[in-house]
């Protein structure tokens, strides 16, 4: 990896080039674009560097320097000043090279799905349409286009050397920072407690490779999403976060949803499901693929529900076929499917507290108590094995039966799907797929663990996505925080993604700043559980931020957290006077009280006695120690 | 147990009796307090009662009713309608009878304290001044009226009767609403895993007596402050939270700290720390204390510290002492004393991150260093300990070294002080004072449980009473949240109280909002540890508010939430319409996705075939057997 580059994104920062539009494209505070430059052709990994101001000393001497430090970064070109954004056109499918490189896939004259053309065809739908649709991608008769199925073969993909770059994160550019300025001790972190997962302490792009092979870990990758910036779930690399948007029968538009992504993405959601159920779910999808650089999630089974009118007993199995070639041909990376919501899983549900919660397990259990039929996902799995393979969707084996109480949790009905889903991932694995399995949910502490622990064993490793889980249900309203706990524990013991939850949840749809609340919430969980698996790197930011609290250095603590704009808002509310940020007092002591003063006089005091502070002390309790004996400092020894 | 009566508080809801004040005394909606009576005289202990309206069939049938649900209330006289409130005159000092009925205290002719007796000698503090303060109560020479010396000597007192009953809250009750109608699902529970805590399965007084006997739990229960309502703390009692309240140099008023409280206990707060740091502390606290029902907690070093003018190094034992009596006549339940930094511990801070966090640490430091000398608080700790029992305040030993970073966490400092607390409880149990042990602060999840087992074997037992632990320090604007992760983690492995941390936490002072938002997310967090210890009863919340949730029962699903008034805004902010209450749909989803409508409906397709769910399906099933193997639904066997 030494051979890697940095390269600068902006000089710098407020000039945005955004092509009229109402899109959220301003740059962080203090921050920059820089691209890590790999060895494969195009593999031009983006991170977000921050720049810090120096430490002033308190007894005159000279300022002494902050190297920045340099972060994962979800946001995509939205942050970085010197692109172009223009929502109509999409980003640069520069992945697309990639692709083509291959040499196993053909571009179709027409898009595959009757509904697809059905859609295109429809003049009504000109004005809603995206306007630069390009022919879809699929594989060659007989081939497999899936990243697992490289990786089996041992092949590195551009991909997989781009996520080994991006996993490094900070790591590998603070190591190199703290080495060229002699300043180790900014790295130092706890050792973790990795539940037996085992993160090396650089990822290569080898090691990508072999996880992804082994199934533990997956690329969602989708061909047809060429402008997507890969990135990798999987339990020996950093925690990732999933938000959710989607337009619904009440509410929103398609320029809305396509903000809701690029907002999700600015505050480090990973990858971004689209749970739309409205009308002009085809078309949404298209402009929400066509403007993501993270991958996008669906669950198929909610359109094809809308295709028949609502009614989950007219869905047929042609209808979700066709509607899942739909979906790929436009690029959707990951699919959630229910294949484990059997027929006779359903009654195990009749006597819960609050029975079948997830809407997709719903629907199929509907459909099955209707035709007296097994699930049609279930009876076609190796056909849709067929479709992921030849666009290399992922499968995000659907959790239809998750408890949705704490009265629910751990159930037979959730045991029994998870064996299925298991088995599930067998079958795929045998079409080299790639797969996560879905969790859920309502679970209290003490039974978190174990959901792991079965999944890990029921599913042979392939990584975990959660929902939370929400550890009590007595707190609508705060459920992004009662499910941040679960998050943050279920992270720890190795789960891969979290599926946030906003503080809407339960009640209704969340807006821009729910949105925001609950993916800053799940990146704290993410990154808690990051911090206790040990993962190399993670604590330079924690540490940057802790050295700029103790030193007063009100903005880099500003921006060096989730939200800066926050973060300073709350202290302006208090102090709004500018001083107050380069004051040698926080305002919750005021100038008497405030201990990283005295703790800095404590030091200041050493540093007068002009030695080392633990000999100022230790020769002060030398010089004293008969006062201390008469003064009964021994006493209780 | 069974002789607790139930006895109204109000017949009906909204009638306040608040004589002018800005005091919030509105009641929960749908909620009436209860008080149940106990066999010594004056133990009639308030709850908060919620009624549910019944459950509507979908098919037609009668509603069927469902029982109210009994809470812990921690609220007081605030929010009984029944009780003139005024500010002015402080609540009713009901427990006076029990302090003066045990026959070991007499009613002091003038306050103790030097400085008590100058501020009450100032007629310029008239218009401040709290007009009905009472002449303090002493132990008489030679006597000792802690709870933990009454629980040796083997009395169960009223105060433990009345925890006792507490703290089976909902529970008794419920349990009898249950037998009473049959409805005994609504109480069952997960059994929960608590790491060696012993809760049984009724609290009883003399369970309460024994607890406190061993050290294993504190009430803090001055005998100054007879409006308190008793409260324990201890591993094997429902989790407690506690509030921060004070002014402060730079900003608030008396009125605004006595309603903060008021606002705080609406919320949940089990106890309140009062940090005031500004002018007129002795006159704010007299307020403070006169109109709390929950026990105060300081820290009285901040006082003393502004009587030297702010100067830490002219502190003097005798200055402290004088402070200590001071505050203990006023009524104040339990002071937080630093006495596990010693000198020595000192140095060991001086490489660290973030140094000295603690004020109160960092003023015992810095007047260790000035002095050279051990800690006078360490150095006086027995004198410190006569005085704590001539008026029953709990210790509250302070960790004046505890991490301010993760960088910082579980160092040699703040396990070093660690054993000096244990060392220090010790001989407070001795003279049979009680004593709670405080923690972190900022700690990994990963090394969050060793803090609770060096706690516990080096402090014997002793309650554990921490500062979230904060989970990552890069969430500044949220550390409510990277905190609450910790505290529901270590309230789960044995903390017996939770300091609650707003998200102003390290940029400024908590406004309103803010106090109220810390306030649910550490109940949120003592709830999802109550559930996961396996407190009995605990989940009687949680299963009532999912039922509720299941059947469309939208009001009572406010209703029964920590905080009605935030559910009913997020759900009204996306369906506004009051039919939309009544609906059997949810916002999220719309109409046709509803998966609680749908699994209605797999309910309804069973009772529509006449018989039993279960059977249904099985004979569907049966039926359709033939057809189930030739859609090949056994293929993946």
């Amino acid at each position: 990896m030494s051979d890697h580059t940095i390269s600068n994104g902006a000089a710098s920062g407020n000039g945005h080039k955004t092509a009229g539009s109402a899109l959220t494209t301003t740059p962080f505070p203090a921050s920059r674009k820089v691209y890590i430059q790999g060895t494969q052709a195009g593999v031009r990994v983006p991170m977000r560097e921050i720049s810090l101001t120096p430490t002033k000393s308190m007894n005159g001497s000279a300022p002494i320097a902050n190297e920045p430090i340099t972060i994962y970064d979800t946001s995509g070109p939205y942050t970085d000043p010197n692109v172009t954004i223009d929502a109509k056109t999409g980003l640069a499918p520069y992945r697309r090279d990639w692709v083509i490189g291959r040499n196993d896939v053909i571009e179709l004259s027409d898009i595959s799905s009757q509904y697809g053309r059905l859609r295109a065809g429809d003049p009504k739908l000109d004005a809603l349409r995206f306007q630069h649709i390009r022919k879809p991608l699929r594989a060659k008769s007989g081939m497999n286009v899936t990243q697992i199925h490289y990786a089996r073969q041992g092949i590195v993909t551009p991909e997989m050397e781009f996520i080994a770059i991006r996993e490094n994160q900070s790591r590998e550019v603070a190591r190199e920072l703290a080495s060229r300025n002699g300043q180790g001790g900014g790295v130092t972190q706890h050792p973790g407690q990795s539940w037996g997962a085992t993160i090396p302490s650089v990822i290569t792009p080898e090691f990508v490779r072999d996880e992804v092979a082994r199934g533990r870990a997956i690329i969602p990758a989708n061909i047809n999403h060429p402008e997507s910036e890969p990135m990798i779930i999987g339990r020996n690399f950093l925690v990732k976060i999933n938000s959710n948007i989607g337009n619904s029968a009440v509410a929103s538009s398609i320029e809305e949803e396509v903000e809701k992504m690029i907002w999700s993405i600015r505050w480090g959601a990973d990858t971004v499901m689209d749970l739309s159920t409205g009308k002009n779910i085809h078309e949404t999808r298209e402009w929400i693929v066509r403007n993501s650089p993270v991958p996008i999630g669906t669950v198929p089974i909610y359109q094809a529900l809308e295709k028949v009118g609502g009614k989950a007993e007219d869905l047929t199995w042609e209808i979700y076929r066709d509607t899942l070639i739909e979906q790929a041909e436009q690029g959707v990376d990951y699919f959630t499917i229910h294949a484990g919501v059997r027929l006779a899983y359903v009654p195990m549900t009749a006597k819960r507290m609050t029975g079948i919660v997830s809407r997709g397990g719903a629907i199929h259990a509907k459909w099955c108590l209707a035709h007296h039929q097994e699930n049609f996902t279930y009876t076609h799995f190796e056909e849709i094995c067929e479709i992921m393979k030849a666009y290399d969707v992922s499968f995000s084996l659907g959790d239809g039966l998750r408890p949705g109480s704490i009265a629910d949790a751990n159930d037979e009905a959730q045991f029994a799907e998870l064996d299925t889903l298991g088995e599930l991932t067998k079958i795929a694995w045998r079409h080299d797929v790639q797969v996560m399995i879905e969790g859920p949910g309502h679970v209290p502490m003490h039974m978190i663990q174990v959901n792991m622990e079965k999944q890990l064993k029921a599913c042979q490793e392939a990584p975990f996505y959660t929902l939370g889980p929400l550890t009590t249900d007595i707190a609508p309203g705060y459920d992004h925080i009662t499910s941040g706990i679960g998050a943050a524990m279920i992270g720890w013991f190795g789960c891969a993604m979290l599926c946030y939850v906003t503080p809407k949840e339960h009640l209704g749809l969340p807006d821009r700043e729910d949105v925001k609340t609950g993916v800053i919430t799940y990146k704290i969980a993410a990154h808690a559980a990051d911090l206790a698996k040990g993962h190399p790197g993670a604590q330079i930011r924690d540490n940057a931020l802790s050295k700029a609290r103790f030193e007063f250095r009100w903005e880099d603590q500003f921006n060096l957290s989730l939200d800066p704009d926050t973060a300073k808002l709350f202290h302006d509310e208090t102090l709004p006077d500018n001083a107050a940020k380069v004051s040698h007092f926080c305002s919750m002591c005021g100038p008497h009280f405030c201990s990283m003063k005295i703790t800095q006089d404590v030091r200041d005091y050493a540093a007068q006695l002009q030695v080392d502070e633990q000999q100022a002390i230790q020769i002060g309790m030398k010089e004293k120690s008969e006062e201390f004996k008469k003064t009964g400092a021994e006493i209780y020894r």
